[in-house]
């Protein structure tokens, strides 16, 4: 595809085209070259649409929740893409299948856009892809944008981070290792969801979150740090002020597959429209674009310097390396410092990294 | 603490002291400077002992399975370290403490030492740290180190692979979610287990799994590709002599906290020790450890790179970069390429970040 096909088809995004939106998105997953002239021309058309994640433990009806909370956007006459995002490997489709057909009921309907990605063979990093992806959406022009991930790892978190109102999914009756993982995530909800609330146990859920939430917010935050070498884990401590201010609901619903057992939607809503707005009037917004900003932009450079590094490094130099490893002679961290310290390479390196002085 | 403590610690691990040997894993998890001296230190005792991961789903027991197993090794007069890798977050021990208390029973034994590992908190990079507590406890001369992740996203899985033989346990009766995980982590697996075998449903699951190993295996490993920019994600092709080896055991596990209740674990120490001999016996076990070094020294140099970044880059720098993407100006993969290119920076970027020329 030349540049100006890419251009085309950005265009074609654009004008609403969902067949132009579909051919992008694949081209953004696959990591084409070409994908990347697309994102910037279309870079200055997104900031629009809301993007709200939403995670939790397996188990606890995530994809009903986006299914109810998709529908009950379309009967206010906003547009919604749905990414959900599925860990399954590449050869086993079994499971997007069956969160796809349970959203059967939203697909003979244009305001409504839904795309899988797969967690394994993706080739442009995860959350790189689903940031690019929901760039592609937000200048497609919908107005809600809904992440939705299966499962409760640090890599699924960190998907859901780059959604301005994050939303964490609970169940009752998980048991203990689901309790676990709650702790882990529970600091990054701007909203909380008790789901399957009409099932026995959710009475003892929902006291256990408030006394999560009463123990860990807004202290916990401050108490996280902001560090090199693990970008994806990055937080920034909230300010006094912003932790002040929003301090997360816990909304009880029942989103099931038949529609009309469903409840608590229209609470969630407005918990949204709150967090929304919250986001709207202070400095709140700024600051979290702001620091969403920043970890993308130091997961990039990571991936840029280390592309290049793999371009710079030959097979037998790794391999050499890694025999010395493996008789233990040489430790790894050594290995490292030898790789990148190697004296004999600095004539060419100003053509390989090249790195801003402060104030250039 | 100076070099010399740190020294007089190494050599009180390699002599058996528990508590330096717990007090260095501190130092290690904390990523104190000193602690790499230690493990450079440390680093030729290491490759005796055999480690094994355990990860899968929420529910399905592993805390109890590692604790049956643990028990096993010992009565075998085998010493046993455990890292369990709590995604809890710091300030909430709680699911730490419940799983803790399950393993009451080894606490009392030498033998057998337990360390937990927060996923949030971790100034390292976990499967680093992982990594560096796993070369501590080999050096320390434990025989069988078991590595337990609870949760089953991409870094739990990371972190398993750092293993020699990595177990996936199963459980019945988990819903939708539980399967989507489990194929995504199926093609990880060297032993697949079955665990709460005495449950209802446990007949389908044993079927279920059977057919996707049989879907997926070996060709599944094939179909992976090796690439730059995700490092964490990489993975081998598996070539054709191993795959035809090695083909994945399922074993049906019953363990319960009440140990008269426990059944299976022969035959998971069987199944064990079978991998353990094909990696033995084989050019497999070079292979595997070639492959787990190689992702190491990517993490590590991927790590080491955007630490000098982050040195370089001014804060002034990075907001004014970063307005221009919030103001639209500048699209962020616009960004980097102008921070890494930026042509006034060539005449110090040699210091920075040096590369190595191949054939050097």
């Amino acid at each position: 595809m030349s540049a100006g096909d890419t251009h085309t088809l950005a265009e074609a995004v654009l004008s609403g085209s969902r067949r132009a939106l579909a051919r992008l998105l694949t081209r953004v997953e696959q990591a084409q070259p070409d994908a990347q002239d697309a994102l910037s021309f279309l870079f200055p058309h997104t900031g629009h649409a809301h993007v709200i994640g939403i995670t939790g433990a397996p188990g606890t009806g995530k994809s009903s929740l986006v299914n109810a909370l998709a529908k009950a956007y379309r009967q206010q006459d906003k547009t919604v893409a749905i990414i959900a995002v599925d860990p399954t490997s590449p050869f086993t489709g079994g499971a997007i299948l069956g969160d796809r057909i349970r959203m059967q009921d939203l697909s003979g309907d244009s305001g409504v856009f839904i795309r899988s990605m797969a967690t394994r063979g993706n080739l442009g990093g995860l959350s790189r892809t689903t940031r690019d992806a929901i760039r592609v959406m937000d200048a497609a022009g919908f107005d809600i944008i809904l992440v939705e991930t299966v499962g409760a790892g640090q890599s699924e978190v960190d998907i859901v981070r780059t959604a301005q109102t994050t939303i964490v999914v609970e169940a009752p009756g998980l048991g203990d290792d689901v309790q676990a993982i709650k702790a882990g995530i529970l600091e990054i909800a701007d909203i909380l969801v008790v789901n399957k609330a009409d099932r026995p146990g959710a009475t003892n859920t929902l006291r256990a979150l408030k006394t999560m939430l009463e123990l860990g917010h807004p202290t916990s935050r401050t108490q996280t740090t902001h560090h090199h070498g693990q970008l994806m884990a990055v937080e920034k401590p909230v300010t006094d002020t912003e932790a002040a201010f929003w301090l997360p609901p816990i909304v009880e619903t029942v989103a099931v597959t038949d529609t009309s057992g469903t409840r608590g939607i229209d609470n969630l809503q407005q918990a949204i429209a709150s967090h929304q707005a919250y986001l709207s009037d202070g400095p709140a917004r700024a600051q979290h674009e702001y620091q969403r900003i920043e970890i993308e932009l130091y997961e990039r450079l990571q991936q840029t310097l280390i592309h290049r590094l793999r371009q710079q490094l030959s097979p037998d130099q790794l391999r050499q390396v890694i025999d010395r490893i493996t008789a233990r002679e040489l430790d790894p961290q050594a290995a490292v410092d030898l790789l990148l310290e190697s004296p004999s390479l600095e004539k060419t390196s100003s053509d390989v990294l090249q790195l801003p002085l402060s104030g250039s």
